[in-house]
């Protein structure tokens, strides 16, 4: 069966009253294929495409969508998703075993599609997300959020648009000029991070080939001498680092995202290989590249060590992962986001200083960390004639802490 | 001032009914004064060693204690210690930002002195914590529960035992013949890390040095070649491995955690630099070795990750972190850690597989896991036509996904 | 258009392999409309009814289901469905905001309902569960988890069955004789709770009618003096209860369900008003009638504060409140429920002892308590001379207690 | 012994330094003894009463206090202590299981004796806090948060100063005039809450006696008909309350506080008898009068049932808990309880509307709400043929919801 017909079976009537859609368009051959199929279906189709910092050339895109449609929206979001992986930072996202990136993008997505459907008079937005991961709720809540009298449509997962399919329609088509063969894996980069994903890593028992990397090298293949990077805090937010490398090369930038990335990834630090939850139900074996990420929130983390309280760290610990996992299952427009939000901007205005690490062959240490607002007072917690704690007081601490305890143990075992 | 006046000012009448006392004998210069001035106050001393696979030799501890008193016992508690480490595995102990060691030879040594004490009709015991960490509340804890009975002494606490004091103490009562020089450091050791703290350390803006490291080799001085370990587990405890380093030379042990400490301090894998909250209320900076505890709580954790429910993971990465808290706190002999011991139990049930790892210069990898029980299907997930996946099924999915959250932001910005 | 007619256009080929089909038949009209359009579709019927203590008498049941089918299951789940009160009981499940009740009926529903389907050789089975509430995934998850080969229909949901439909059906078919007018409530009801919901309860700004109650009098319609009570519990479950009522009448029992439920409701307690949420993120307003179960619950957590350690106390607090959202949201058949189950069951251990209790005119207090493992000693926690405490020892633990926080707080302020 | 020579000796030299106390002076028994032992001290002696809407006289206490002292301070703490109440109805400070009402009259205590010292340029302060209770640690964390160079005193707790001592000294010196004979019970006052300790109650498996009550009538002698009230909140903050009463007499006020403890106390509401943790592990039986806390919480929390999304009222449960601990604990000048108060605050932007109860002879019932942003929408959750809610939908929902769990379950049992 031809795949219009087939599409027009699935969807029957609910395309009715749509005339104008808003479409993200990646310029890959899913989103061609859409693109084709929805102004066959007799749909006024607008076209977005954002910068995320991915390779893609945006003007390439832009070139290629401009072959079927009138009017091509090119979106710079690199500022945007900068905020969110800040606010990624702030709540040690890499560390809490949700690796976020796609969950900051796509509701950023979302904002500008609705956007542009407001400025257009569209009645309908569409993306490309399949019924399998989180991006397809992250796409909906947002546009459900932000634009709740649109129609959505996700024609990969509503149409159940199959991979084979997609590839036949593109050749009976004419739309395979310009695509070079099929991808080894599924891939989701941004300036952040670089998922990797299907093909040939599904299986989960075997290493992650060599080639599915992009952004790191091999760490046999890195360098021979050790790099140093301070970075610099303010708030809990990364704004400046300064890189000395084994040949004594020093550099200070703001950018610091985009400079651990290529310092990192130089030194074969971030790739990633693990066992990652679906909303619905399922385990996915993901690759990742994200060395500045994977940095950053380490020697956050060590700051925040140096300069909050204990009880401050260990209610924090609990909502980072709280924060991270209502991020991660497609809640970004939520009120409880905002709420955590709140608690934790509040944790980082202590939150200043430097962290030192040291970068090699794969791997990286902490070795230093400095802060105005350490609580760390070298003249306490040694035993020599200069300290200036009283250890005697401890004693006494000592006979009362854990009383409870003592009293329970006790009864329970005599 | 005398330093034994000084004691007896400080004691006054405290000790007046101790008549025999257990001392916890570390061949140390703290542990060979104390028991001097204890002997001084006229109380019979008994004292106890415990081998928990630190370097000091177990023989020549023996041999100083016996100078002094006529019975001393040497214990081993090596498989004692093992037992605790694999509940830590199953908590993920190292990963949790506590680091748990001391946390857990300190209630079996409390229970060894108890032990001896009730064989030996003593009426006190004394070890030699300091008033500033947590060892003091986890000895103390532990024989207030097993032995509520005894008094208790911390001379080093209790009698603001100075380290100078110590020392000038030992010169003038000829005691320092087996002492060469002081220590850099204080250190604690056994089979499972090696904690650094204090002494040079203590600024903890600066590199530890290199030399303060004796389990692991600087990264730079690592095999050139990586080394691959495939850990095997059951009921999250780990029961096997088998390494093939660079030369494929290759090797399988059931003592998974001296293999991987040997191997993995070879590659210059485990070293950790970090800001630690002690219960009365200081930060210190503390340096350690740990490779087979890092190497296999990130082994454990991924092979988690592939068998239980993402809600039990919610919930156990909550309690890992409750668990691992109560017990660096002191309160191994409570009811709280045995009740998160059942539930910790019964989710490790299902946590049976290997987890194959590369390891090379200081950083490792997780590069394949499998089990009987992965919760993981290779035919849902993917696009193709293979997939047994109805994606069709989440867009309605997806409609009530986030109903009310939507509702909630609508209504707000609206 | 003729309501077999719409359920054939729903249902397409559906059903077309199903064969014979085990219905959960309450006897209500609902059921006895499936129960015989399913016939109508050629689907062989096997009736199931289950008492779980609600008013409906099983024999009328049977007989109206004997009109119809060749093969009815009768089924006593009365012992099955205390057991799960009692688990109720010790997490508090009344008091954490949940209300648990057809949360531990529909569990046991589908159990019973996959066993008569395995026994029968049926090929699916069917339940009443609308598209709305938490039933509709309590009955399929269960059905998921024990029968998964089963096909499961859910008609006033999958057929989207309108009440108006539903009498049409009936009256044109004579199925009306058995039923005296609509029901001015939604109600459900065990011998745990009597839920109300729906009807004229559904604004939720004007109180709930009087009529709407059936196990509780009006406080002010309750007796003049104040009825005692002494419940009694073994590991955190009631074991007993002794009862006397103002006219000094005493009556011990082990039936503390029933027996609180009638004493409770005689005194007017265990009304309940408030808002609730469902899992696909509606709010609705729900009356409860659950004399025992607030009794209990009540009785039970102040025996826990008597006998359980703080820190236990807070612990399981969180904990309660996880167990009863999992079983509340349809969870029960999950690894997560049996592993804090796990806890739970172990924290109980020290729960035994008496609660003593005042009922009076709707509300209830508790007046005394006590345990053998009571974590509490009268001549401690006194300032006179006969305190066995040494206070001045509080004083060094004051100087260390939140020794941090006031660091972090000075430098905040400074 | 004497009184002053036993308080010299325990002190020794520890307030050789000290020639000016500031003295938290209740009027009481304790204060006044504490005051005359200071003075016989030769420590200038400035005292502050603080009137948080307890029923002892400022004006008696004032002619008190300047019977020894040329200087005393007669602050009014009410307006501060409702500012803390209400941050209190915001984290349902009630049901919480703490009962919090010392926890927010002592840090404003601190607060205005570090003031009065700093104003009179004092070195020292003093309160009379014993060594039991959390009091002190709230006292002592507030001084050392507000003043950390303030010397603190507490000679309850310091001098270990008995009941049978205080009253022998009082008598030795004239001192007795005012007290008519000893007190039953402890009782600490404020507009909040009256708790009573100690004496008589401390026998844990009795009733607490009726004349230990004093704001609430035995519910026996309640009237005889329903009282009915309407609570008004602002961003989680009571700000008006109408009371109709059995006799129509209908009162509206801002004082929501009073009123509601007037209404309450009359109809027998707000009796609280539980068992109490403290900090240093003693249990205490508490028994408290908190009409209008236990109704504001009730309350409240409905009201947040209507308006807050249920994740957010999940995460929030849980942090009303952390807050209510924290403060409970002694750490109000602490960052994590502003922390938290950011996330709560952020919270209650939604929580505006009314919530009407039905009082009546010791108990009380929600029986209506209503808000600007309730979440609930009464066209959906019907089954009837306006319902806005297509429940098909719901069918696909509940196939996914729970899959993994399911998988689980069936791999686990098969």
């Amino acid at each position: 069966m031809d795949l219009v017909e087939k599409v027009r079976l699935t969807v029957g009537n609910e395309y009715r009253d749509v005339k104008k859609c808003v479409l993200a368009y990646s310029g890959g051959l899913d989103s061609t294929v859409i693109l084709s199929i929805l102004q066959e279906l007799g749909i006024e189709v607008v076209t977005v495409s954002v910068d995320f910092g991915q390779k893609a050339k945006m003007a390439e895109v832009k070139k290629r969508a401009q072959k079927f449609v009138k009017k091509h929206y090119a979106i710079d979001g690199k500022s945007d998703l900068v905020r969110m992986c800040s606010k990624g930072v702030k709540t040690n996202c890499v560390l809490e075993g949700f690796v976020n990136s796609g969950a900051f993008t796509r509701p950023l997505m979302a904002q500008y599609l609705v956007e542009v459907a407001k400025q257009e008079g569209a009645d309908a937005v569409a993306h490309g997300s399949s019924g399998i991961g989180n991006d397809q709720l992250r796409m909906d809540n947002g546009i459900k959020a932000l634009g709740p009298h649109l129609h959505i449509m996700a024609p990969v997962r509503d149409w159940d648009l199959r991979r084979d399919e997609a590839y036949q329609y593109a050749r009976s088509n004419g739309l395979l000029a310009d695509y070079e063969g099929g991808l080894l894996y599924s891939v989701d980069e941004n300036l952040w991070a670089r998922k990797i994903r299907l093909g040939k890593i599904i299986d989960h028992t075997t290493e992650i080939p060599s080639n599915a990397y992009e952004w790191t090298v091999d760490p046999a293949d890195a360098p021979d001498k050790k790099t140093h990077a301070e970075v610099h805090f303010e708030n809990g937010v990364p704004t400046g680092v300064t890189v000395k490398d084994g040949k004594a090369r020093k550099v200070s930038s703001s950018d610091v995202i985009g400079t651990l990335n290529a310092v990192g990834g130089a030194n074969g630090i971030g790739r990633m290989d693990y066992i990652s939850d679906k909303v619905i139900g399922l385990k996915t074996r993901e690759g990742c590249e994200c060395p500045a990420g994977l940095i950053l929130c380490t020697a956050h983390k060590e700051l925040e060590r140096l300069t909050l309280t204990s009880s401050e760290l260990s209610v924090k610990n609990y909502l980072d992962n709280v924060w991270n996992g209502v991020v991660h299952d497609g809640h970004w427009y939520s009120r409880l986001r905002v709420d955590l939000d709140a608690f934790i901007d509040k944790t980082q205005e202590a939150c200043d200083g430097s962290v030192m690490l040291s970068l090699y062959k794969g791997g990286f240490e902490v070795i230093g960390r400095k802060s105005p607002h350490a609580l760390y007072d070298s003249r306490l917690g040694s035993r020599d004639s200069k300290s200036t704690w009283d250890q005697k007081a401890s004693r006494y601490y000592s006979k009362i802490y854990g009383l409870q305890e003592t009293i329970a143990f006790v009864m329970d075992t005599s």
